[in-house]
């Protein structure tokens, strides 16, 4: 599949307007400030790994017209910075990009001049080409975990759609499908939004992978039929014990698999792990509009319904056992090899 | 609330057709055999013991209908028996109104007359009285272990529009809310036909007890934040030993409890059991059409997609801390305790 989730060419910023799939793929132009956040905000742009590119493009942007209007300086960019790192709480990927740009701005900032621009660019542009080259090594490494499950099933989009390049959990059944034909995707459809349903999908299916869609609270009875071999999703935020925070129904999900006695795998780059923080329990969690879970019932809008509707949930390492990234296999004790592997 | 589910009046059989719910509230006629399955087909009502007063007063009227024609004979009325037995397969209660009927046609059968009609027409009624009764008597046993309990989740809708009477879980709330006013209920919205977000949280506002509505998926955080007290859900079909079939999503819900260490506890009256089986594997479950999840991500009719939609999955005996019954309540060993307490 050519699908390009982020383009960024001749100085112009594009994304897949992701609310509008599957029935339409539309590509729209990020070339404001409020344009990005209101992109990220919306979740046309969504995904950990993703988000965070799209921030760095955009404090490149931001910058270079500030700088042609002669308006850039400390504070016009801290102001950038800020505004975007607000946008959404829980992914570390964004605060992650964000501080790239911000150690590159402060190590040239000494000349605001057309080489702050083109080494902001360069910032941003290899953060986009890192995350493509993290996928790949993250699917390499999964394939080897995965060479013997057929059946898989997955919560979420982390895919194409929600990174620089083939995914990080969906890199790995990419990746697993070029040796074992018989590979075949349970894809949760993802309450509220359907990131299973409407991404994740659509992804899998362009790619010719088998999949079968399902609703989140169908996962059960799955496992007690013995129909699943294997668990894998992306990341939004891994603490240091690897406590890790993704698409709220995440966590259901590895309590399933964990008394089924079965994997349950996270697939995610470095820059989704946070280790200044030791547990999960410290990770900021979205909530998100009520209107997101009423809408589909077709409840009347003057109706006053009190509504409990985070973006994300935590998964205790417990749970959890072992995390794909493109340094290699993190196994158990979480905490001992994260940083070992990590700041190797 | 003044909420009628099923009224049976002067002949007339009226039904709340639960699809409208919560934006109206409109009562069809139910005046022919095909009207009837259609309804329960479509889940027009829904809810177990719903479906067995609804059998019970159909058959009623079309043998009525048949001996006014003159063609009531032991093969019409098994056709009526068959058509409406084979309409949804899982809930056995259904099973169970048909096979009382039946059980009263045959005892009376010598006689094609009015009064075999006025027997079925008694044997419809106190089905009907019965349930009323039974749900009373669960919500008084339930509220006995649900006293010092404050917030309760709960899956799909086990209440006054599942019941001939306050419900079976619901019950059990609205008499421990007599009590202790501080309850509150996390509602499951019920994924794929939303029988929470559409008809709990409307019963349970409706009667003044505070709710929260979730995604199905979301209720995994709420255990990890300590936010619940007790589970507490219905029942399409018991087996003897104590597994439980219900809507689709209990048995995640279930699991998720046994793993934090909360009291899951299932509510139905006798006729949910079947102790004819030994075990839950051998509940049949019903598969219920794809567009009733695809629907939802307004998803082209021409695209295909695999789906699978299970209408109820089983939760094993095991993850169930007791069974609230119109005779008491049901402590493990359920094998020994089920026949003990439903046939004593």
């Amino acid at each position: 599949m050519n699908l390009k989730t982020i383009e960024y060419t001749n100085g112009t910023l594009r994304i897949i307007d992701q609310t509008l799939l599957p029935n339409r793929l539309k590509l729209i132009t990020i070339d404001s400030l409020n344009k990005s956040i209101e992109a990220i905000k919306m979740l046309r742009v969504r995904g950990a790994p993703a988000i965070g590119i799209v921030a760095a493009y955009t404090i490149l942007l931001e910058s270079k017209k500030l700088f042609l209007k002669q308006k850039l300086n400390n504070r016009s960019f801290n102001q950038i910075c800020d505004k975007l790192r607000a946008s959404r709480p829980t992914a570390v990927n964004l605060a992650w990009a964000v501080k790239k740009l911000s150690d590159c701005y402060y190590e040239n900032s000494n000349l605001i001049n057309h080489m702050l621009i083109k080494n902001l660019e360069k910032c941003a542009i290899s953060i986009h080409q890192n995350d493509e080259q993290s996928c790949s090594a993250i699917g390499h490494y999964g394939a080897q975990l995965f060479k013997n499950y057929k059946n898989i099933i997955t919560h979420c989009n982390a895919g194409i759609l929600a990174t620089g390049g083939n995914g990080t959990a969906l890199s790995v059944i990419y990746e697993t499908a070029k040796q074992n034909q018989d590979i075949h995707v349970y894809v949760d459809e993802t309450r509220p939004l359907g990131q299973g349903a409407r991404l994740t999908y659509y992804e899998l299916n362009n790619n010719n992978i088998a999949c079968t869609l399902l609703t989140d609270n169908s996962a059960g009875s799955l496992f007690t039929a013995g129909k699943i071999d294997a668990v894998i999703v992306g990341a939004d935020r891994i603490a240091a014990n690897g406590d890790t925070a993704n698409k709220i129904g995440t966590f259901p999900l590895a309590v399933l698999a964990y008394a089924h006695d079965i994997p349950f795998y996270v697939a995610a780059p470095a820059s989704s792990f946070d280790l200044s923080i030791n547990s999960g329990k410290l990770i900021p969690i979205e909530m998100r509009p009520e209107k997101e879970v009423l809408s589909f019932w077709g409840i009347s809008k003057n109706a006053k319904y009190n509504v409990y509707n985070p973006a994300f949930d935590i998964t205790d390492s417990k749970y959890i056992t072992a995390i794909i990234t493109e340094y290699g296999i993190l196994e158990k004790p979480f905490n001992k090899n994260i940083t070992k592997l990590i700041h190797s």
